[in-house]
């Protein structure tokens, strides 16, 4: 199964980093012929056999969560009747084509039926998987996050709105804007290349398990343990996609390249779940990438690859630039202020679909309504409102939340990381990032998906998860910038 | 059959471009899995059921094509009991491994038992496919040339052999020696690179079905019919393996990319065999890539790109130096004229051992006799002598003629094009290549494996192959270059 997989995954980047489009249609087929491969091997009578017989044995901690791993997959796919999943795949192509037809026409009458095959199927899957925590939509939430609840989402996410309104407001109503037009002077593509090259380095990156390659829409993708690869987009009118992606993919690959060597080769050799894999690329990009002490230090990276760009610019000028924070209508480009409340609309949209009674003919006006709300802007358009991210189309409900939880992972794990390492600001203004790596890798990377989420940061930070700590993050920050 | 091989194709493209080296342990048992079930399935009864029933039928053209060459890929991998095989390929690894070792070292000795029981098994093997046309290593030509035999190499090579020493000793004994040092000055890789791709889009590459990457060794792969990619290698002080290693492999690429569509997907869409592949990369490097009228037009590009290596320089000297000539003792790096010598000593070497009594731990003494007597040099080791290829480490015995095979046809291509095409140099001064590659396509691209390489010269040129053609090309080209 795991060589099934890393052959798919090889498959899978080179599609995403520039395999020529004529050959896609064929590439296709041998897509389908592992994947039913897969399938078959992932649902076969004797893995359901050896599960059986392990559901009886003593066993030690690693095969415990092992067996519970391969156990969860195994239902996942088992439960579904086999030709209700195989119309559900070809449902799944038909949908993501629809969506974007539909986003390219700005028109969500394109994609509405579709969506809403979607969703029945994933309201009948839930009915095949079982009610988890007392409402269908926890069955979703537990596919990406482990043991998570709409409870405990509403109240992380009630927190950390009444913080970040009120901020964004005072913003709104501040005088002291940055001066953000650097951003946007031309910066060569190569420079850039070389500047993700150099920051990928000083960041921790070990580049004999993995390289850095340039793609439509960055990811990092874990081959094996010891080929862990990132991607990036390079905008010759903005490199901030490319710098900041990198920086973020690299706290993902970073994450992956530091699991324990004892897991290689097993599925637990992977992330804990979503929310805890975004807590270590948002550590890299926000924590570490937009705080003043590490641009301190690696300013001139930018100023020796872009000297007409940065050469005059002041580094505290240019972290006020990267800071800028101001409601937008698209996710992936908003600040990492507003970014949350993008996510909590979606959540809250996707929670009353699957617990409420929200259909999807009315997410247009739902969505919009919620922005006007939460942001205070409402968007013009299907293309800049609902129809944005391809998740629904592919049926991916209950994935948005760990964005944002991930977010929180992140400041709570900086919390507890400033009693061991009292001189984060300093260790970063002179380039030294190990300690800060070692401890993530001691309290994190190095379990894998040996422990769950809510057992790494109890563990890790001596208390559950709580908002409070991204809160007073956001509140510091942005209070000191913008001189609220 | 088809999918498991192309998967496994982008596996090994990945490995040979870039796959970081701590992953490499964990591919090679994804290859492992893959291969097998590959095995499994070109070896099964299923398929040998198939094939009885086939054998009865009344086919057309294309699948009676189709099924001769599964057919033969079915006896050649089913005739061997499947222990042996095995035990075969656990060889053949350790084999690769002993060779390079060998070679770092220069000793042959070390390489030596290796290759004794290679070769044991290499005659067992032919035992098991049966003799063709009379001798055992008939058996092994025909795996790479159809229908190939040492009757017909002894005339090809003599004929051939006749030509080329008289003139290797008169252009030693030539006052007119070509000043070569511009070759060896710096060029940067980034122009390497840029002029790579220029040079590829003149020679008619599709780039949507294809792409250009770096790599140690340079190779051409088609993974489907849509996606034949090309490798190169930049050394910067010596631009010839970027340009010219780009050159040929575009011509075994526009081979494969220009195949009739019908073939798609089957394993009739790729080369007719070894030598007729190489008839396509050589008429691309040399009858093309070193002619004079082609950089008459393209002298520019390597002008652009290394301005201070050939801003001054004449392109009348530049043609001299890339086709200057002189004996080597390096197969790869040698020029054009005196290639062919390399190849005859390794024909006549495999043909005793498989056909005679030679035996391997003589070797080295028949390898460095060899080269006194056809290139007047003698190797000062093994490294720059019998251990120089990695072929024999494999078990590829067959295969070296098919390299001074394609040089062959690749003459006799050209002078039935000339009948056709009587502007040849005319279009390369004007850079359109176009006519040019429709003609390779008609009579030679199109077809893929659907006929025979006897079929495809005789009907493409009118008579069978013959040595003739290279012999004066050969002989009018360095006649003229060095006035002799």
């Amino acid at each position: 199964m795991q060589n099934y997989s890393e052959a798919l995954s090889v498959i899978y980047w080179d599609m995403r980093t520039g395999a020529p489009k004529k050959g896609l249609a064929q590439r296709a087929e041998v897509i389908g012929t592992l994947s039913a491969e897969l399938f078959a091997l992932q649902t076969s009578e004797e893995l359901g056999n050896i599960l059986l017989h392990l559901e009886q044995e003593e066993l030690d901690f690693v095969t415990r969560r092992l067996f519970e791993e391969v156990k969860k997959g195994y239902n996942e796919s088992k439960k579904i009747p086999s030709d209700e999943f195989k119309a559900y795949t070809i449902l799944q192509a038909k949908s993501e084509a629809a969506w974007e037809e539909a986003k390219a026409a700005s028109d969500f009458q394109i994609f509405l039926p579709y969506l809403k095959e979607v969703i029945d199927y994933q309201k009948r899957f839930v009915g095949y998987w079982g009610i988890k925590n007392g409402s269908a939509y926890n069955t979703l939430l537990d596919k990406y996050e482990p043991d998570m609840t709409t409870d405990m989402l509403d109240q992380l996410f009630g927190e950390l709105k009444a913080t970040i309104i009120p901020l964004v407001n005072a913003i709104k109503a501040s005088p002291n804007k940055p001066n953000t037009s650097m951003l946007f002077e031309h910066f060569p593509k190569a420079g850039q290349h070389a500047a993700s090259l150099e920051l990928l380095e000083q960041l921790g990156y070990d580049f004999e398990a993995g390289r850095l390659d340039e793609t439509v829409h960055p990811f990092m993708i874990g081959l094996n343990s010891g080929d862990i690869r990132v991607t990036t987009k390079y905008d010759e009118s903005d490199f901030r996609s490319a710098v900041f992606g990198t920086i973020h993919e690299c706290g993902h690959a970073v994450y992956e390249q530091n699991i324990d060597p004892q897991l290689n080769g097993l599925p637990l050799s992977t992330g804990a779940s979503m929310g805890i894999h975004e807590s270590q690329s948002l550590f890299y990009e926000n924590i570490i990438g937009r705080n003043e002490n590490f641009w301190k230090h690696n300013f001139a990276i930018l100023q020796k690859h872009s000297p007409e760009q940065f050469g005059h610019v002041d580094v505290v000028e240019f972290l006020k630039a990267i800071n800028f924070s101001e409601p937008s209508f698209i996710r992936i480009e908003a600040d990492e202020l507003t970014y949350p409340l993008h996510i909590m609309i979606r959540y809250e949209i996707e929670r009353e679909i699957f617990n409420g009674d929200l259909q999807a003919e009315d997410l247009p006006r739902v969505w919009n309504d919620k922005y006007e709300e939460y942001l205070g802007i409402r968007p013009e358009n299907d293309a800049q409102g609902v129809l944005q991210d391809t998740h629904w189309s592919g049926g991916s409900f209950g994935y948005f939340p760990s964005y944002a939880l991930g977010f929180m992972y992140a400041a709570q794990w900086k919390h507890a990381m400033d009693q061991d390492i009292p001189n984060f600001d300093e260790l970063l203004s002179r380039g030294e990032l190990a300690p800060i790596k070692n401890w993530l890798t001691e309290k994190v990377h190095q379990y894998g998906a040996l422990k769950k989420p809510n057992e790494l940061i109890l563990e890790g930070t001596g208390e559950a998860l709580s908002a409070t700590y991204l809160a007073n993050y956001l509140k510091e920050k942005y209070t000191t910038l913008y001189q609220l």
